[in-house]
């Protein structure tokens, strides 16, 4: 298939989608992004990801210029031109081209990409024995709240993930509480209940996050929205959640087994009852 | 004069220089750069300018690529066909193009971009009465040391300073110290020393500063190095440095004036000692 993005107003083959080097996305990380799944055409939960960009935008001062029927139907023609069955649509706004100052002064239009590829999904190994990770000191802005494109922490975090030869790593804030992953959000389950970050400047709200919530309070699970620590008593399961994982069992954290070393049966639960969510939405 | 930038390999006309919307520079941030200024075709501080680029790639692993005198000429090269008598050259290098993901597992070459511009300078009316700032609670990132592009927060605060009407913002630590501006570090005078934040994660470690330092040492000012704070007894003058600002005095911080309100005896002599090393420089 060859790929198609759309680029400030056309479509364009993806391998010469290009943007101006004076972009402020380019030299400032001045934007904010979305990855939304989409699974035989139907997108998992879109009005959302939509709220959430604006809120982004909003909170870093960049006006769109597209209304939401406008963003929605750029959305499913990115789609249509790069139909694969399981397809992660990215959506990039930054605040525009002008020659370099951090201050923009003059009047802009903000810059908008969108491109289509592949859903990755987790490996069959890493479902049943979980995925591992690390802790790190959070190096990250105070504004993890905003899906911003300024990501060299995460970057810089998943590459030491790798190093250690691990999927993640978790960042820890000063009094070791877990926030969450480079890219996903973090939960334990300790005494049985299900025990996540609260939503503030240190955590993304991220859209599986939610869902996941969602269909344990379906299921009469208990959750418990506060800070939380790897040494807890109780603590029986640990997982992550995001756009490209759904929910996947962490069972191994600074080379320590969580729980019984494969993925509990909370974690193995609310990916199914995600899966199954995503199942229905395609009926 | 039509501008010329290089770009991966070529130079092009820089109004039609591009990178890929997949360069990690746009997606993820994942860069560094640096802004020298060059007058009358003399570079200032090069060596040491290439030195933190070299830190900074260092620091988050990218590998340019480029060998010291390669990277000299392409920078001759590009001043000389954009030939201002008073030139900013700017150089971003990111880790290069690849289908996003925050972990790059293929091995691509790194980006490297290089421009040039005419340098601005304070009006004379910032020089004569000093410019003004606001204090913000730092949220960037843990590592200000690396000259990353990752500058969202520093664009936000340079708007927040601009709409109070100021010209900079300076990010404050949760004791109320001042670290370093939105693009500039800074300086007190305080019972007749100079002081500045010391050099670490939370302070870019400024060829400015450093020269501003060099010249203060030479004509017998002393230096401290400590985290400092407005309310300090003593405090005369302020200051901020960058390379497109040299050295200008700041008189008003917050809405309250800073000694006399206008630029004192140590700033206006620091900016002239700096700006006598850049005449000397060209001769």
């Amino acid at each position: 298939m060859t790929l198609t993005a759309w680029v400030n107003g056309r479509f364009v083959p993806l391998e010469e989608a290009t943007i101006h080097i004076e972009d402020r996305g380019f030299q400032f990380a001045d934007g904010v992004y979305e990855v939304i799944a989409c699974f035989g055409g139907r997108f998992l939960e879109l009005e959302a990801h939509l709220d959430r960009l604006e809120n982004s935008c909003e909170g870093i001062g960049i006006s769109l210029l597209k209304s939401r029927p406008e963003l929605i139907e750029l959305i499913h023609d990115t789609y249509h031109r790069n139909p694969f069955d399981h397809a992660m649509i990215y959506i990039q706004a930054t605040r525009g081209i002008a020659p370099r100052s951090h201050l923009l002064t003059q009047e802009v239009e903000p810059t908008l990409v969108i491109t289509a590829r592949e859903l990755p999904s987790p490996s069959a190994e890493k479902l049943t024995h979980g995925a591992s990770a690390i802790t790190l000191p959070d190096i990250r802005w105070k504004r993890c709240d905003i899906k911003s494109i300024a990501l060299l922490a995460s970057v810089i975090g998943k590459q030491e993930a790798a190093r250690q030869g691990v999927d993640e790593a978790f960042w820890l804030d000063d009094e070791g509480h877990i926030l969450e992953g480079c890219a996903t959000n973090c939960f334990a389950v300790i005494n049985g209940e299900l025990v996540t970050h609260p939503l503030d400047h240190h955590v993304l709200g991220g859209i599986t996050r939610h869902l996941a919530l969602k269909v344990a309070r379906e299921h009469d699970i208990t959750i418990v929205e506060r800070p939380w620590r790897l040494d807890e008593p109780g603590l029986s399961e640990c997982m992550m959640s995001s756009t490209t994982n759904a929910v996947v069992a962490v069972s191994n954290i600074d080379g320590v087994t969580i729980g019984n070393g494969a993925a509990g049966p909370i974690s193995t639960n609310l990916r199914q009852w995600i899966l199954d969510e995503f199942e229905a939405m395609k009926q």
